[in-house]
């Protein structure tokens, strides 16, 4: 009911969305695709009908071959960009004689792994158009013949529907219209699509080293993530940064019978909820000292950014069942300018029918941290690892041996994983600007994001190849990133074509 | 090296306990047994071969049977006491004519359900002699011949060695040795071995008041537990009342993803570590309010029993791998006597190979109380219930609806577990008096506890039935009760045998 109420909002807040489209590119687009939906949705049909986990190396290379001709066809000169073990980013280039600008498109064609049982019909990469979203009730429906209407409500599912084939299917299909409308390219254009980012991007930075003079450009358009939650288009200037850990505590050698030792054993699931407890208050504030020293600050565009940002919070809180959120009553869009510090997950004996009376040998949580510029990963973890020991605890490595067990009395193994730093580009240089000014031409006022909350690795592009690096995401926030039942709006890949294609034709 | 260190330390404390045995039956099962150690060992493997999880009813019957026919060999008068869908218990009766006092021996015959893969023969109920305890490097050995010698520090393993078959044998060997030394029996002799104690003893409030007649005694023995963890023999007087519950609070209604919501969205596993947390401060003393009010005080016999009791403390702080306990340095023995609160295991999302970057959905703790004399189990939960409203929880009883998701900021779901109150027998009691004085004259000195700090329905015999009842446990403390690995350590089922010899005999 709730959630009914919380969409009726929103569609209310769509209608009013109305504004005068001034991209001759895009407004070529729209016509186009009004004629070509029936096309546009069988060849991504097919795409989407290739398995694309990374590890699977022989489909891999069956996505990189087909969005090689998808190309091809659209006059890009396409090349494979190979290291060994790797899946190869797709490399495309349309040079344009006198141009003075180049810009590359980034888009990931690997897709998260996936659990078919958890998903409706039961194969994530057998797409079915659906009447809504599964949650509001979506049944399955064919897909319509050639000329056929199709609702830009209704949504099409299967792995990378949103996360991230649709920036390759949507940069397809604007490039046919550009063709049919007889619009020309003013840029220098490059595509790379990668082919592993859902694994972690491990060699991405190799290719980057590798093909570093390939790669000149002036700017990454980064086309992932989805857009804003009111369905507003987004354009985001960074990524936060990540790195985790793994903390285990430890109570008796053995589960003890807790009538004969409780009250006396030390229970281990009650020294971890402690030991996460002192890391952060009631509001969400993290009380690890220093946690938040050396944070780059934003500057005045990036704070007129957030005022002026849409406050979803009230909706989304509807969405999710929430009755409150952290941050003392700051907009979600503000709080994900701060380091985080989340719970991934606990664990201790068993609760449920398999739980036992006893005292738990250990507890475990992982734990993850999302940073921001001016916070080295390296330095979030060892901060927290201070705030361990400030509790009490002695810190290992490994699992204490008998003479570590009795010599401290609380005793915390930590294992760090890998991560990297946050990334941001400066909302006001000329290059920021000019995409915004395109992304507007086609879609009208956008959210510009000074950060998206989630993690991708552009410190590559914007540290190590020194270059601004602008999201322009597509998909509909509502598309089961990274879950069963990834589904991309209709209605969503149409905008991103529009989008494409003002991209496309920038100067 | 630490456990070899305290056990060379326990061998030598055995050592220098050596007293006169008075109890000439004892003294003559010692003889006894001596000479049937064999026969002994033969006839216990035979009932520890049949499975006896109280479910299993074909292999339950099957033990009833078999333990009838032990009884009836050696001239008690058996009979199965029924109700629908229990186990039998198994009664038998011994009439001395002109006896005073009629003494009730229980014991139960089931145990607890098994995991064969976690159990060194792989078959629990096949038992394996060892000669030692694994933990100590035991290994396999086959049985002695009839006349070999039994090291009495050999162990053998199956489900219900130490809990709760051997006082079964124990009993069986000393009727033996009490008939081959003509040594008379002296009172009436009742004897109620229940066949679903592991399962929570669902039908013994039944059978007790169907057979109320019946089961008139001056006394239940409780043959069930271990001994001290110094091997020395003890008698315990009461056991803790037990319940407990589960605690569910709740994130968004899906899992979200850590960057994108992380800092905003709470956080279930934080929500319920703060939770745990305001349950208990750092020594362990609940902080629940009136948590400790009616406790029934302790006698003045009863405090100089925590005074006689040996301090195992640092024994068992080495052999657990402990660097503290709870309690604020009071002694195990003495914080048994307190209730306790206890988490038997939580869990949110995911840790180790399978952690997600999710801001989990829900979290979830089980929760155990063990209780004392003058508080009632339900109120018990009530007072935790109060402290988990205290903390800003409205508290529900299923999952909540998206009305009250978004109506309350904290919601916890509490379930409550059934449960029953501790039992206590006065120390000061004739009986209590008598029944020392027998063991001791078997055993010399015994450790007299209070309570035991596990949980045993002896309010059934102590509140229902009114009448005194007092626990004399053979299993050495290390014998795996309830886990895998399961053992009897000989010389603790030679020291039975005596022991039962000198209650048998009482007048």
């Amino acid at each position: 009911m709730q959630i009914k109420k919380a969409l009726l909002v929103l569609s209310l807040l769509l209608t009013a969305q109305t504004f005068a489209q001034t991209s001759p590119a895009a407004a070529a687009a729209k016509s186009y695709r009004r004629m070509h939906e029936h096309e546009i949705i069988n060849e991504y049909v097919n795409l989407l009908s290739i398995p694309n986990v990374a590890s699977d190396t022989p489909n891999i290379r069956r996505n990189a071959a087909l969005i090689s001709q998808m190309l091809e066809r659209r006059g890009v000169k396409v090349r494979l960009l190979e290291v060994p073990e790797a899946p190869p980013v797709v490399f495309g280039e349309i040079l344009t004689p006198g141009a003075t600008r180049t810009l590359t498109f980034y888009v990931h064609y690997d897709g998260q792994p996936v659990e078919p049982a958890k998903w409706a019909g039961g194969d994530p990469f057998k797409p079915i158009l659906r009447s809504a979203a599964l949650e509001a009730g979506g049944r399955d429906i064919p897909l319509p013949g050639k000329g056929e209407k199709f609702d830009p409500e209704w949504r099409l599912y299967a792995r990378s529907t949103g996360d991230d084939k649709a920036p390759i299917m949507a940069i397809c299909a604007a490039l046919d219209a550009l063709n049919a409308g007889k619009i020309s390219i003013n840029a220098n254009l490059k595509f790379f699509f990668e082919g592993e980012e859902e694994a972690g991007s491990p060699h991405l930075e190799q290719i980057a080293e590798k093909d570093r003079d390939l790669l000149k450009t002036d700017a990454w358009l980064i086309c992932d993530g989805p857009v804003d939650q009111t369905r507003q288009q987004q354009v985001f200037f960074g990524a936060r940064g990540v790195t985790g850990f793994e903390v285990t505590v430890y109570g008796p050698r053995r589960e003890l019978h807790s009538g004969h030792y409780g009250n006396w054993a030390p229970n281990p699931a009650l020294m971890l909820s402690k030991l996460l407890s002192s890391m952060k208050d009631d509001d969400g504030r993290v009380l690890v000292k220093g946690y938040y020293d050396g944070i780059e600050p934003l500057s005045e565009t990036e704070k007129r950014a957030f005022a002026e940002a849409p406050d979803n919070d009230g909706l989304l809180k509807r969405e999710l069942g929430l009755g409150w959120s952290e941050g003392a009553g700051k907009k979600l869009i503000e709080v994900i300018n701060l380091p985080s510090l989340n719970i991934r997950g606990f664990v201790s004996s068993s609760v449920g029918a398999t739980a036992r009376n006893v005292i738990p040998s250990s507890a475990t949580a992982s734990v993850d941290l999302r940073l921001v510029k001016g916070i080295d990963h390296k330095v979030a973890v060892d901060r927290v690892i201070e705030h361990i020991r400030a509790q009490g605890y002695h810190v290992v490595e490994t699992d204490p041996d008998d003479a570590t067990r009795l010599k401290y009395p609380k005793i915390a193994k930590v294992m760090r994983q890998g991560g990297y730093n946050a990334s941001r580009t400066s909302m006001d240089l000329p290059i920021s600007k000019a995409i915004v000014a395109a992304v507007e031409s086609a879609r009208g006022k956008v959210v510009k994001m000074p950060t998206l909350g989630g993690s991708v690795p552009l410190y590559i592009f914007t540290d190590n190849l020194n270059t601004p690096c602008i999201g322009i995401p597509i998909a509909n926030h509502d598309n089961n990133q990274h879950s069963a039942n990834e589904n991309i709006r209709l209605q969503n890949l149409w905008d991103g074509i529009e989008t494409m294609a003002a991209l496309l034709t920038m100067k």
